[in-house]
């Protein structure tokens, strides 16, 4: 991606092709970055995503590292920094934002505390100027997202939403399919997330931690994949909610949402999320002249793309195509955009306007779901609103 | 199935099994009957399905073979009952009913024309006393299935709309999945069906032949596989249409349609049909346990069957099956499905009302649409309202 | 295939394509002969293969039909014939050649008993002056399968051996990419054929009627599946043999065959055969540019092609397709060649030259086993130098 | 693995399972030792493997880390132990073992140089009471590998050689399922690697370095594939080899192989290796009750494991199922895993012997294929001759 606007210093080595020219050759890596050069993160909440996902991929950057972490127990904090390599004294509690502020060895945060927390956090991180990349959802509602971009954008700082789909391969070729009409027209989208958490207590079942249920926490995306490959805003959306009743998970938050949403050029999209069905993520892509599936989408690993189409020699074969891409840490890569887009003033791929713009569609489905009625969305004119343009072509 | 019910004396041979306890066993078939016992049937219309599909598949049929055929090309009809074997007179115009219903050596018809044209023939042929095989749609509106149903019923002729996928194995296997509640609840499905026609003058582009566009043709497979998977019946339906301004095609009928449908249950469906992507049609169920596809489903032949699901002995592993059973011919099956009925009396696994149920389901799409506002449908007490409630565990 | 040579008097419809060009089209059909035009048919033995899969093949052929049997049980055979339509009375006892003989209704015998009397029955049929189509294996040894191939010729009956791959789909397309060179040069096959039949009694597991056990039964598969596909003959041969100690099915007939085999041009065959282990047919191609596999191969039903390579436009991607093609009855498509082969008087694609080729190398692949050494063939020129050179063209 | 054998002060924390038990639930990680704690590892060698794959997986570790490297290019080891963060003068020159041995921040070394250098590197290492992870193959001929495990056991170091399927979840299944029995006996195994390079003058293609071709270099991956999976090892082996004439690359080392081998169970292998063939690693095991493939097997990323059998509940159902455990960074867990050794004393999945038995199976190949006869090796009784029994079934 935007690997060309790091500094030029360590290009990798020039090297022949190991293998011929009929096999897979990986495109040749930047080496990392010396440690004392790369962005330090500190790392806000050490909850489960932390623990098992964001400090591991964080380990094996190229642009940024550990530097200090923000907890309520600063025991767990300490022995955190010290199973990383990072500064033991570089722990702060929630309330600490002022010091954090002085740590000149931390230049980014990232925001991996429950929904309801963001918005003040992300406006604490601007305070303290430092760049702030923030879990998805941004935030609870559009009204708290947009004061949380015009904070960053007041403080000078990047607002990065913690967003993976648009930075993985596979999901980037299907962007790439989309525009450049290889398969003519798209016509339809359909995106499904699920998956079953059983503890009603969890914060994700508390409406003011998690602000809404399945649709914030993943079927959110179903909506973001569907804007990031077709780089079009919806313009009205349709949805109805269920919830099981009498099951004590879904008495604050939703179960599942299906919602159905048009977009100017008439591509509809049709899509759910799930809280009590089998862990299931895939989407599909119906184009006039191929069909295209992830299967799974959405997962932090082993994502996989297909396409369907006739062969192009043969009038009576049906191909059904595999195409497979290496398949990266998710959180690293992530991770890892940030941290070029500190280093070279770039503004993210999914900037901070992204997930207001996603709030402002779950908004719309919330309400529409309460009304039992399409609602429109105010039509914006794309493509890549409110993204960088050349984003989608790197 | 309903093999059963059918006459006795031509048991399949009894026969020590050939493979291993370990292997896949087919199940035993009953041999064919003698082509004088079998069912006579004229086929009604000569078009693209019944040269292609059809008539190949009643030669290969056990229970019933083709004795006449309906035409305006008689002589057309004559080689084609040249080709099969059957005799070389037995070849009627669209205004001879009455001869044909002379002709004792047809039990019943199988009517493949134009949808527009299913309201009369239905009638004519209860007329002449013939039992009632019917292409769907069965009919361009509700009120004129209602006739078709009131007429075979005081004809005491059988009405069988030629659905396909109720007898076929994988989907046979869903509707067991989700009677038996091996996965928990069903929470969610979705299914598509889409084509790419392109010849704009086919009757399939005529509304007053066709009766709509891609929603009765081929989305009508994603109404009644959710109808018959679940054994309910749809409370509401909200539906968007769409087709390409200017494309030719669309001008009498719609091009795409994307609906929502939820059931008593709480289970919702997301469906859509288009004519113009790429032949693509697949559907998937969400349980609490496990997620179920077909990709393809609906087609003819080659239906895949998937289950999603944790490994019942490994905690970290998830499995994903492929169950696969025999591939039949589904015309064939379809049709000595119908044999058998009018063999033994008993009611087709897809009565006429299965088909007015369809058409009132499509028509509460439409008017959605039109309307773009939720749309109600009578509340319809299950399980399995129109059906053989036995049908689905055979 | 061979359609072109058939009388052209029933041509296909001629219509305009009903899907868009980037549907997938099915060839036109030709429609079938009227059946006082069709090669008539006698199936010798009414066993488990001719109940179940050849004679319901039969009913769906276009080129030929059923018109007698020969069985030690004739009321068996009066049955089969009466749920057939064929000809009550055309029914024979084993020995009564001569009687079958004077039956014009006959052109052909499809001879389905035991391997170990074929040599005499394909004989006996020669001297009725009736063409042959015999199962596979041709024979018991490759003395008896020259003079079959002699008695034929000197009769001016036409042999064919009933292999089906020779006339499937995919493994004809595979035969096409190892021709043409798309691919590169391939390099390995590797082919292997496993089921478990579990009755001791059978005549699989008896020497004399059987010939051999998991090797002429199904490791031919492998064996001229491997032919076929290169159009080579192997120059060399190298086997080991093992069964299962005390296991009552292979005191007569072996169990295991595993071999290697080399061709002129390099390419080395790896190939199995095994009557204990689940069922499992497959095959693999490497290739210098592609892997393809069949996976299953050799089956009656289902067998899927996939061909891995690297993406012609994405460096750094790799493409698994699978290519599908039309699921045709193969035993249908394999009587309708030998009708086909007899109307018009072309030499079948499986002659009974392909079948005595076989024999002659799984006697090499027996002796190498014995010897524990390799043992060298006699040297084939090639292309396809037992059959008709422009038939894996077709 | 053998995690439980770590030091016990940094457990996993505890915490209530997060998704419901129907889900797939990945176990519980120990956390990365700090980085003072780990094993510090020498890299020797910084060619294509080093940079692209063991260096950035290094930097993922848990319980080891970069602590020098060895390299002909001093300023590259420089540059590179900047990017990781290492100390930037722990870098030493071939003839430097002795500074080396200086070095107490270097407990391991991991050999990643051409094949040929092995031998007298693994001595160096040993004498400089360093362990040592050395790169397959172990050596180039067995007398070689003899002296390494000697010289390594005489020094009191641990040595471990670098194979990695060992250690990867879906082949550590297949050994078990090997083992438990759960499909009946094992009957045989096929395997194949192969890959294209088409550089000649690459030191892989060059005797001296390599010590031959496509065997050593991949074929090495089926055969103690087979070996680990089974438990025995091999008691006869036939092979032939075969290289393109007047190829280049093809002058001094084989391009291709294909061998059998036969276990004292009656298990065969058939396994073949090439280096002018499609990237292509697959390996299929045919039980009595289901057959098991890797497809891709032995890739650095990517493997997946499929069963086939019958469905347990449906006799006329045939199930095909992938079976998806996590997906871990190979290189990662090879690495780990010696540092667990290390830091714990016990011996490797794959310690020095295993290479060294590896080197006679493939000096038995050599002399088969040169002789063109089946070659006895010394039987070796089993279970795991070579590991720590409880290896696998940890």
């Amino acid at each position: 991606m935007s690997r060309s606007l790091l500094p030029a210093q360590d290009p990798p080595e020039a090297r022949p092709p190991f293998v011929a020219a009929s096999e897979r050759r990986a495109a040749p890596e930047l080496p990392p970055l010396a440690p004392e050069r790369r962005v330090g993160f500190a790392v806000i909440g050490l909850g489960r995503l932390s623990l098992d996902s964001i400090l591991p991929a964080l380990a094996s950057c190229k642009f940024c590292r550990l530097a200090a972490v923000m907890t309520g127990d600063k025991d767990k904090g300490r022995r955190i920094l010290g199973q990383y390599g990072a500064p033991a004294d570089a722990v702060y509690g929630y309330d600490e934002w002022d010091k954090l502020a002085q740590n000149d060895d931390v230049q980014a945060v990232y925001i991996v505390t429950p929904n309801g927390l963001h918005h003040e956090q992300v406006k604490q991180a601007a305070r303290a100027a430092k760049h702030v990349l923030c879990e998805k959802p941004l935030s609870n509602t559009s009204a708290e997202a947009l004061e949380m971009v015009r904070a960053c954008a007041d403080a000078g700082v990047l607002l990065m939403v913690a967003y993976r789909l648009q930075y993985e391969p596979h999901n980037r070729d299907i962007a790439r399919l989309v525009r450049s009409g290889e398969f003519g027209s798209l016509k339809i989208i359909e995106a499904h997330n699920g998956q079953v958490q059983d503890e009603a207590s969890q914060w994700r079942h508390q409406r003011e931690l998690a602000g809404g249920g399945s649709l914030p926490d993943i079927g959110l995306y179903c909506l973001n994949f569907a804007r990031f490959v077709t780089g079009e805003e919806p313009v009205e959306v349709m949805a109805w909610i269920w919830s099981t009743p009498g099951d004590p998970r879904f008495t604050e938050v939703e179960e599942n949402v299906a919602w159905q949403m048009r977009f100017l050029s008439g591509v509809v999209g049709r899509c759910s999320s799930a809280y009590d069905a089998h862990e299931s993520r895939n989407a599909r892509l119906y184009f006039q002249k191929a069909s295209v599936k992830l299967d799974p989408a959405f997962s932090y690993k082993g994502i996989r793309l297909y396409v369907n189409h006739r062969s192009a020699e043969r009038e009576d074969v049906e191909v059904m195509e595999e195409r497979v891409s290496e398949d990266k840490n998710q959180f690293g890569t992530e991770m890892d955009h940030m941290a070029e887009c500190v280093l070279t003033g770039r503004k993210p791929g999914t900037p901070g306007e992204e997930g207001l713009q996603d709030q402002r569609i779950m908004e719309a489905i919330y309400r529409s779901a309460a009304d039992n009625r399409p609602v429109l969305l105010e039509p914006i004119a794309g493509p890549d609103a409110f993204r960088d343009p050349r984003f989608s072509d790197e």
